[in-house]
């Protein structure tokens, strides 16, 4: 066989968002594009900041001598300073350069982080519903992961989880905003959560690292200001990248931070940029390093979303769906009308609205809708999700 | 232990490249930049070509909706059709964009083909004198490293290669222009190599890969027309980057190519893509996709390199040194004077010039020079050279 049997088999199971994005294109064929609503990616329309552009441009039109050259593994001094700055001020913590290794997108942090971290057979613990591809990621590195489903209103469930840790523990990720339920953890929770795990490291003997996963950290709503997790956790490690808030999934620009109170920082950031480069990713792209260094304290505007969060919250709520309201990222993950996800995904699909069932988050019963698209693409789904609503008998359903 | 143990270890036994990396900052900051000769890094210190400067320009000037967005985890079509038509008219062979995946860089695609085909406990031969992340890329994904030593001209033996393959070969690498030899292997080697692999495959009833690693492809000297490894094996995997023909290590742009005679390239092709997702690379760098689309056809100035190839080898060889004439990249692999090759790079960094141990490289006794720096650099470094050879009586050494 061409692949390794385990690749093989992965393949086979495929990936729900992969399967949607081959549906997508197939039925944009069969239907012409403007008549398929593809609420299935996380893939944003907006485009970056004008000053993401200023900056590019300048640095096109004004090239700084080797700036296309190795730099350090763990990525320009410079940035690394603004991405420390930008954190103190977010935190009131004191980050420095040394606290931050630039890395080619959060994939590519969380796997780092994972490399440097784990022994053969620990374990990680992930919140369902969670972004599949967390269990590929721990597996390439020999860890297991854990699966502990978060409560009614997809905030982690601390006694579970309590339930879960034991001496093989190495890690927890967690993720807020969340992907795909779009809830923020609040303060109190994380400081809890915190608490539980200093207490099982007590009792264990060993870190368990807090990874937490914050790619949609500016991307909130309601005047909400970000619950901070590094406050909570000595050992935390925060992943991000600049795929959602400066709108460039595409470039694979993010970082790793690690607290600046975690007692064993250095080895810890030392062992990070080592496997940066023994995985191959070697140091984050050095021109888009440059272009962000200027742009720490920029974001999309994130009231775009909140619009169209607000007109997708009230018009599904209205047909009769169940729906948590989310306050971040740029999905919702509403409970799918009957128990079986995939057959009422395959209803929408036969209105031409595209999502992706709750078992492709390791949650079934429910289904995600991205919402990072055009206002026509929204009001375009309207009509399918409503006939699916009367097909399904939602209280409230009606679809003229 | 923050890191894990197995990290710990590979970090304590660290690597030589760092180690005079960190060196050479050392020196510089007791001596002076100017008065310091690093040898010892493979970072080209020439600027990328004006072709490359002018498209970076016209895409910041004329940005592309969308262009910073996903895009499919092999990357642009576009950009893989301009990577099939240049590597069609490089091989006569039918390349199509659905053999190539785009990539953050050769060391993240040979860590994406190691990730697609190894089961394991199946083993990869690596030669000696080799790249020595090869040793890691390999134990990422569960394989073992088996090393083969080349000849006395650091050609591969094939002799040697027939007696390491067993039933659990699953693939070999090799890198031509070399590092850190420089040689480049010839047309009738490569032929009856890829005999020794095909009927090594018959034999033992499986794929063997050929994964050919050739950042060094466009930079050879002499008029010497790059001997191609493509048509020699069905089953070759070419991995490249533009860190070294466009002068561009700190982007990781890259790619992974199957032969497009390969049984199986579909399947390959699938998997490779799967796995560049799966390993967090995700995709390679959207804006560089864009730019090397339309620079295929263009490489930096192999002559410039080839003039302090010359230098130095006729100015080490007059010194008494002995050095294999190299037909490419931008090293040099002369013998150590002395069989500790450690003891003589010490020797030499007395006179402030760095250069890395052959044991770096898994074959002790020799040491290598990189001469991708400024002329003044490799002039600067004559002089401790001269006087090494001197105290380690070099016949022909005279240091004046």
């Amino acid at each position: 066989m061409a692949v390794s049997a385990k690749i093989h088999g992965f393949m086979e199971q495929g990936g729900w968002i992969r399967k949607m994005f081959e549906m997508g294109i197939a039925l944009k064929e069969q239907y012409g594009e403007e008549n398929v609503f593809d609420l299935s990616l996380g893939n944003p329309v907006v485009e970056p900041p004008e000053e993401f552009h200023q900056e590019l441009l300048r640095l096109a039109e004004n090239p700084i001598k080797g700036m296309h050259r190795y730099m350090p593994n763990n990525g320009y001094p410079g940035t690394r300073q603004a991405v420390a700055d930008g954190l103190k001020t977010e935190t009131g913590m004191a980050f420095t350069a040394a606290d931050i290794v630039m890395t080619c997108g959060a994939a590519a942090a969380i796997n780092v982080v994972l490399k440097t971290i784990l022994n053969p057979g620990q374990e990680v613990i992930i919140l369902s519903p969670y972004f599949v591809e967390y269990g590929y990621y721990i597996d390439n590195h020999g860890g297991t992961a854990v699966i502990v489903a978060t409560d009614e209103s997809f905030q982690p469930d601390l006694k579970a989880i309590e339930g879960a840790i034991n001496e093989r523990t190495r890690a927890i990720i967690i993720n807020s905003p969340n992907n795909p339920s779009g809830v923020v953890y609040p303060r109190e929770l994380l400081a809890a959560l915190g608490e539980l795990l200093a207490h099982s490291e007590k009792k264990h003997g060993g870190e368990i690292y807090l990874i937490s996963d914050e790619p949609y950290r500016r991307i909130i709503y309601d005047g909400l200001s970000y619950p901070q997790v590094f406050p909570h956790h000595l050992n935390t490690i925060v992943v991000n990248s600049h795929a959602k808030d400066l709108a460039l999934p595409g470039e694979r620009i993010g970082y790793m931070a690690v607290n600046p109170d975690c007692p064993d920082k250095a080895e810890l950031a030392d062992g990070l940029t080592f496997c940066n480069r023994m995985l191959g990713f070697v140091n984050a792209p050095a021109l888009m390093q440059h272009v962000v260094r200027a742009l720490q304290g920029v974001t999309v505007n994130p009231l775009d979303y909140q619009r169209k969060r607000d007109f997708l919250y009230s018009r599904l709520t209205q047909m009769g769906y169940t729906v948590t309201h989310p306050q971040g990222a740029f999905y919702l993950f509403p409970e799918s009308p009957v128990d079986d996800d995939v057959a009422f995904v395959d209803a929408l699909q036969n209105w031409n609205v595209l999502t992706v069932p709750g078992r492709g988050f390791g949650t079934p019963g429910y289904f995600r809708i991205s919402y990072c698209v055009e206002d026509k693409v929204l009001e375009g789904a309207m009509y399918g999700f409503a006939k699916a609503a009367e097909e399904f008998g939602l209280q409230g359903a009606h679809s003229d």
